[in-house]
């Protein structure tokens, strides 16, 4: 089993299919040494669980009545029948595994696992809650939000490279080349009208589901790492080089072309491990806020009175407050 | 003031840029005769308010002991002054305005306007809570996640085209043709290669935060209303043809490229309005789940138990159990 790593690390794991119970689900799964920190979507709604050594030993012990053992005995094999299931190769769990899902009519989750250690039924349950918003922001909306800006830009670069390919092509044929095989010609490439046509013929293909990936392919997962990986190099970057604790707004950017000036990708999540509660706020984002001002009172926006007063002057006799 | 529409149009509505009281947001609103619905996020969290007529007036009672008026007849004031702060253009708003807006404690977000009304200040305040997973998930991780796969099989198509302009200028120079201006020469596009040198080159441009729109910028912007409206036309469609009764499974789709297979942007949201409770979870939602049998067991997932045996025959012998 790996070392502990830290949990913040979740961001860097991939989202995988996995088919629980019958149940299409991406899944995100860490486990360190005797903690672990689950998060599941079906893309309607978002759960999680983080437990650390102490709440997996009482529940180990709530469940199996006659197991006396340390946390990291059983822990092991927790992760071998586990671990396979939420990356979608079920079939490699150790021994033999039950495991059912049931989606309670309070929103949560269940996941109830049946397995055998040392001769003897091994049970354990999974109890997955709605995730926070933020545990969404960071693991799914600020990735995909900075993968449509990479592939935006990677679009208009190419379509830059088909124009410039064509002026190449119209060069050749000025100075009267011709094709050896018609086939090989080529429309004249429009943007506008790509764009437009691309639109029209790839948005009714949208299809509702995707039952093997919920829409997250091999492409789109390659890219996803490389968003998340890139964000943990930054961060180290930034750390050696001691400007963390720098004004951020004083530290030196470069240049970056306006289909990638954007995105909070690289920026720190508001949630850190072990702050977290379950009410949808973290700690840290609470101690955040608190840290402002309470009150933050903007200049008073004023438009033209005149012009509001001759547009709007029978207001005055609407006798809304008597 | 427009018509009344029914707030599942908030999916239409764009996000918009916003700034209030000095803070960067992305807003969504919707406005309709008595009611609104707003969305607010800095892509830490997502913060909603929905106010009925009923609410409204109620609070605008108590903040304005003197207000006598049907909700009607202030509600269109309220509008005047406020859409134009949600749609990122505050100094359009009618009369003179004041809004502030200050982070709570307990994760709320909490907004104050001050306006004059019938010669009398107005005084209003929007109180957001953090938004439900599954609003988050309709609003955007589900639209980005569908984006994403329309810009990913956009720069595959693309990439194709290169190629196949390639195959053009390698038959017209095998022929014999010469470019009549060297600078028109472009270099063979090789996928591969061009991906490894855009990922290296764009992801260290990925800076941590876009002042002006969080990274959510005007192509995205147009990306994002084309996938959310392709989404309302084919509810239509399906509506129209009468099939939404017909069990899903059995609806024919036409043939998908693999890239865009995916998503589930076009399916229905969990939530709808009016049933939407604010301990994140929907009526509906719950509804949905409660229709599920308790518990699904799965068949049972077995793998070989002999090679469990063989791989881990010590295992026995940590007598786990007593």
């Amino acid at each position: 089993m790996e070392v502990d790593r830290a949990p913040a690390n979740l961001l860097q794991c991939p989202w995988l299919p996995v088919n629980i119970g019958g149940c299409q689900f991406l899944a995100k799964s860490w486990f360190g040494d005797t903690a672990y920190h689950i998060v599941l979507t079906d893309m309607n709604c978002v759960w999680e669980e983080r437990m650390d050594s102490a709440a997996i030993q009482s529940r180990a012990q709530e469940l199996n009545r006659r197991l006396r053992a340390p946390v990291r005995a059983f822990f092991s094999h927790l992760c071998e029948v586990v671990q396979p299931c939420l990356s979608g190769s079920c079939e490699q769990a150790a021994g033999e595994v039950q495991i059912s899902l049931s989606r309670q009519e309070d929103g949560n989750i269940s996941m109830k696992l049946k397995s055998e250690l040392a001769g003897l039924p091994f049970y354990w349950e999974f109890h997955c809650t709605p995730a926070s918003v933020t545990l969404v922001c960071v693991e799914l909306v600020r990735p995909l939000l900075a993968m449509s800006r990479l592939l935006q830009h990677q679009v208009k670069q190419l379509g830059d490279l088909l124009l410039r390919k064509d002026a190449e092509i119209q060069d050749y044929r000025e100075n009267g080349a011709v094709l050896s095989r018609e086939r090989l010609q080529t429309e004249v490439f429009e943007e506008q009208t790509y764009r437009e046509d691309f639109m029209a013929k790839a948005l009714p293909l949208l299809s509702p589901e995707q039952q093997d990936t919920l829409g997250f392919g091999s492409d789109l997962q390659q890219l996803y790492a490389a968003v998340t990986a890139h964000r943990k190099a930054r961060k180290r970057q930034l750390s050696e080089e001691h400007i963390v604790e720098q004004d951020k707004s004083s530290t030196q950017e470069p240049e970056l072309p306006p289909s990638l000036g954007g995105g909070s990708v690289s920026s720190e999540p508001a949630e850190k491990d072990g702050e977290q509660t379950h009410n949808g706020q973290s700690a840290a984002a609470r101690a955040k806020m608190a840290d402002r001002s309470p009150v933050k009172q903007s200049p008073p926006v004023t438009s033209n009175p005149a012009e509001r007063a001759s547009s709007k002057p029978k207001k005055k006799k609407v006798g809304l407050f008597r």
